[in-house]
């Protein structure tokens, strides 16, 4: 007789919750989003859900964490310009999907007003993301493909400010466009 | 016999709602703030608050729109490098005042899933600043400042997306040094 492994059991349950968070982000807002719609969704009872996470926001994070996990490295070709092209259009793509969008919106605006999920989201996904990219421009520097005085965290705000600004402020879409040719100005300013 | 003017009354009441709502922002968050709150501070019934405005955000957006309004001229000394720097210091004085950073950080997340908010935002405050600087750096361009091919709107979102960027991700202070760093960059990006 084969015991049912309860640990196996749990993992279903989290990724069945894990999607069902990121599913409901599809049709509602952020706003609307709810613990009880979440464990509606997921097939689950609301104390399963408030066992693993206290809040909407930590499970959205988890949720988020472990997809974008999938497009943490940073592509490293030996040529700079190549390598921040590719890198660029990646988060155009995943800025530009109405889900990400949808989510990612929803916590950052969450984030204004609560240090915890602030706090939460630079550690699960900005600060990660932003070393890697730092890592890429130093191998850069030591390259001389930038010039030695250039101040790397300078140059990936440069990069990745102008998207956030578009995304937050509703000035104009993220686009492809927007991305070359802020690469193109940068990489005028940083190069020997 | 002097009557009282009703216009100048009207006038009173509207300037001391919009006080109130400014100075709840100092003690409180953009989501605690209400109408009630507002009426009550400023001393006005709360049927008045919705005989001018429907929302909170309208009272704010108004309130933030005539401060803002002392501070829409753009340098122009003739050079360039110094009204960026005059201007960009600017910025940072405006946004890390706490009273700002209460109401303006309150309207950018609230936009984030009311899309009268942003357009609102938008049109009373980012756009008629996004424009000014671009006839600044049009008249640059015109100068010789600027080389001729560069896209002017991209280096407006290069000099204050990076500000966005640390005020809502909160990856860092936004700072003088922040800016003035930046600038350097931008201008060895855009000159001749």
């Amino acid at each position: 007789m084969v015991t049912p492994n309860p640990d196996r059991r749990s993992e279903r349950a989290r990724r069945a919750i894990l999607d069902a968070a990121l599913e409901l982000c599809r049709t509602d807002t952020y706003a609307g989003l709810t613990m009880e719609g979440i464990a509606k969704s997921a097939g689950v009872g609301k104390q399963t859900l408030y066992r693993w996470w206290p809040s909407k926001a930590a499970i959205l994070l988890e949720a988020i964490e472990e997809r974008a996990a999938n497009t943490l490295e940073f592509p490293d070709t030996g040529d700079l310009a190549a390598d921040l092209h590719t890198q660029l259009h990646a988060l155009v793509r995943t800025v530009t999907d109405p889900l990400f969008a949808a989510y990612t919106k929803g916590l950052i605006a969450a984030a204004q007003s609560d240090p915890t999920i602030s706090e939460a989201l630079l550690k699960a996904l900005i600060r990660p993301r932003v070393q890697l990219c730092i890592d890429r421009l130093t191998k850069a520097q030591h390259a001389g493909e930038i010039r030695p005085e250039v101040d790397l965290p300078t140059v990936v705000e440069l990069l990745y400010g102008p998207v956030y600004y578009r995304l937050l402020l509703h000035t104009a879409p993220v686009t492809t466009t927007q991305v070359n040719t802020t690469l193109n100005l940068v990489l005028t300013a940083i190069r020997p």
